[in-house]
């Protein structure tokens, strides 16, 4: 049994993880604390040391490069399981907008309120953010450019895509509506469709 | 002399409600303490009680109103200038970008940053940030309307353009690069000229 105490090393580090990546995802970086952290993730409070000995904020920019990756996974195979890349981009949309329903209105994009609260406020957080969106924006170039999108326009088209789910969260959980994201899609893929034709 | 004084009434009120309003622009609800409030706005710690009974709270939801009506008038005044609306409405992103590059990525969207702090936290300040979108997308429908867009479509290009000013305000934020505003500009004129046609 000693192998399921909170202490085993891969599950309480994943908890810790986890449970940062929800509260992020709900709360921001700023109001996030770590014995909060703990007492959700039922970890000791010693353990966010022993496993981020740079404290928050290596907890942070693991959290956002984890959650990062995770999303653009996630997104990735919303647009796989498509017949086609516009119905795979309003898909997108439209389970997010699912998501926020479930969660009443909690769960959008997992590091976009910390990228505002850090952008002027913590570099080495800044920089993590910054990343993660450039990996979603360069993986959002290759599918467009593969769909026969000319490469001169497919950076500006994934820019503006990535906008239009970003401040579509932002609209649908002040207003706790989900229009937001319906709209945001179909403009999405409206501009899909310009940039190819 | 005394007229000049930090207590004077509307001038330390005013000031509280500057340096909030551009202390939350820059760090948000939560990474805004009281205590930087009245040391910068430079005036005695009582004021913030004096001035607004309900502390943090009151503070915060006058300066999401006051900074949206602000921000509001200041993108209204963009295109009043502007010879036609889509170039107003470009001109509105790219005004946006010059003044992020001018405050080295600092001040963006006035209330987007509280906006997904609070979403989730602190219900009286949720429906203070949905206030404000709601008001800046009727005046964008009457914009567009007024513009010759059909009104069943309206709505939902306001929801795209003001989705796609505050998802490049993050994107451009996180990556100190005025790209995604630039984009996003072009975005938002190629969405009105579809809803025109």
């Amino acid at each position: 049994m000693a192998d399921l105490s909170t202490s085993d090393r891969p599950g309480t580090r994943e908890r810790i993880l986890d449970t940062t990546a929800e509260l992020f995802r709900r709360y921001g970086y700023t109001g996030t604390g770590l014995k909060q952290i703990v007492a959700l993730a039922n970890a000791p409070f010693g353990s966010i040391y022993h496993f981020f000995p740079g404290g928050k904020e290596q907890l942070g920019a693991e959290v956002i490069h984890r959650s990062g990756r995770m999303y653009e996974e996630l997104l990735t195979a919303i647009v796989d399981a498509a017949p086609d890349l516009e119905s795979g981009l309003r898909d997108c949309f439209l389970g997010a907008a699912a998501v926020l329903v479930e969660t009443d209105y909690a769960d959008a994009c997992p590091i976009e309120t910390v990228a505002l609260e850090v952008a002027s406020a913590n570099e080495t957080l800044r920089l993590a953010t910054a990343e993660v969106f450039a990996s979603w924006i360069r993986a959002a170039v290759a599918r467009f450019t593969g769909s026969g999108v000319p490469a001169e326009h497919a950076e500006d088209l994934a820019l503006s895509v990535v906008a239009l789910l970003e401040g579509a969260f932002v609209l649908a959980r002040a207003a706790k509506d989900v229009q937001p994201l319906r709209a945001a899609g179909e403009a999405a893929v409206a501009l899909l469709e310009r940039a190819r034709a």
